[in-house]
């Protein structure tokens, strides 16, 4: 089942970045690229961080197909999926937890401490959207967006309590991934955001974080 | 020969990622950071992914000195190269070939199956040029010019293919290089490329992607 | 001393992530991601091409607590920081000299030759702040600014010539960040900068990296 809610976690994130590739107007190899990159970046940053070898899409190419397919997939019917952009929030809501969730159990499984399995969790599951945003020479959204890489701190927060509580893996995954989805989603549903951080004292109180994004 | 053919490549790629650097008026010390980036980081990428112990740029430093001298020589000369765009296009496109077979054949050795092979090939081939491009703050072009990375991606369809027919080593990588070769010089000579993604219908048929470049 | 000079020169170097990622109205979960990636991303660089497992603040996560604190610190007070700008470049070189030392030095540990360990050691110093400012979406200033990474690189110069003479650790580190010290604040102090690559010759004479920065 985690097995199966990671690959579903890749595809979306897949889409996510075959989508921003095509609003770049770049040809079909670049949204498997795009796609790709936001697919197993994360995931890869931490393979490469805690030093596990190989890292995981290369010993279980599963992976680069359901990026590839994807974003091959986007390209012929990307347009239908502009016409529902909450269900497109909603599955990225979900990759965000299921990506949470796997990233700290994976440093967790290395041996590491608590710090660095909360830090793995959020590594793992908001890289690979700011490589995507990089990519498209953009200011990676999820560093000002709503409550989004937020979501994700809290769920490895919740990840790294329960499993010092003493609990078996199957149900800290599941609380850790619907913390996760839990806030990502009352923050979609009720635009909530934190503070920014301001140069003047003034332009604080007027602006919004989405007039500069 | 293939070591040869690989410096020769370095070279050609740090020629690009110094003249790159030289349009954004970076200053010397610039054109040798993002020479050195855009001849060794595919390679790098590579490594550090198939965790080869030292990377190989660690065990062979005859790279850095031709990446140095190279982006040196590009500071005085450049002016004179970029008299001659054609000469560079023909450069880069055998780099891109070397790079795409030597990168293959390195996870090959490491036992690496035939997709993880195909996409290290890619890897090293376009990589470089990719952080080259994020550094000096762009849309990384093999995204979306004409057929680039996709040559890339049918040299390492080809080394895969002969190799699984029991090729040695030599014909195969010769037959991978004129492969990329030959569909590289054929998009450049014809002014080749893949179909863009596009949001909206008609935009699809009225713009090309040189538009949005 | 090197530990506390270490930990100093991350809280510096988070410093000006954080910073940056406020001029960008990036929200506090964005300021303390670019101040991590700013203050560990050169030396995590760094440890993943030596191939040192695990990296240096997974195993010590007091690198971790310094960066987070800096960026909620710098959230409350970077105004104040602000009306202090020569206090945060000389922060800043200081940094830069205790970075780039301590990288050599770590390379050096690891048995590799002079020129790798002069390239870690540049590469400690700079990278860091070559992400923050890709992150934040602009070209990396490091590239063409007021010799900067020049005097990393004199300091790693420095380093391998007095442990080639057969010094000892201390004096070789310390002269080292002096050496980088004091080339750093001279550039600040009298505006030095290397010459700029210009692609007409005209212009070689008129402007001045300034003016493109």
């Amino acid at each position: 089942v985690i097995y199966a809610l990671d690959l579903f976690g890749t595809s979306v994130f897949a889409v996510s970045g075959a989508m921003a590739a095509g609003r770049k107007r770049m040809d079909l190899f670049g949204l498997i690229v795009v796609a790709t990159v936001t697919g197993l970046g994360g995931g890869t940053l931490r393979d490469v961080i805690l030093g596990v070898r190989p890292v995981f899409w290369v010993a279980d190419y599963n992976y680069i197909a359901v990026t590839t397919t994807t974003a091959m997939l986007t390209f012929v019917v990307g347009r239908v999926l502009q016409l529902h952009p909450t269900v497109l929030l909603v599955a990225d809501a979900f990759g965000l937890a299921v990506f949470t969730a796997i990233g700290a159990q994976r440093a967790a499984d290395c041996g590491a401490p608590a710090p660095i399995v909360m830090l793995m969790g959020v590594t793992t599951g908001v890289a690979g959207g700011m490589v995507r945003d990089v990519l498209c020479g953009e200011i990676p959204l999820v560093l000002r967006k709503e409550i989004y890489a937020t979501a994700s701190f809290l769920g490895a927060l919740v990840f790294v309590f329960l499993s010092g509580l003493g609990f078996g893996r199957v149900p800290v995954l599941s609380v850790s991934i619907v913390a996760v989805l839990a806030v990502r989603l009352a923050a979609i549903r009720w635009g909530l955001s934190l503070p920014v951080y301001s140069l003047e004292g003034a332009a604080r109180a007027r602006s919004r974080p989405d007039d500069a994004a």
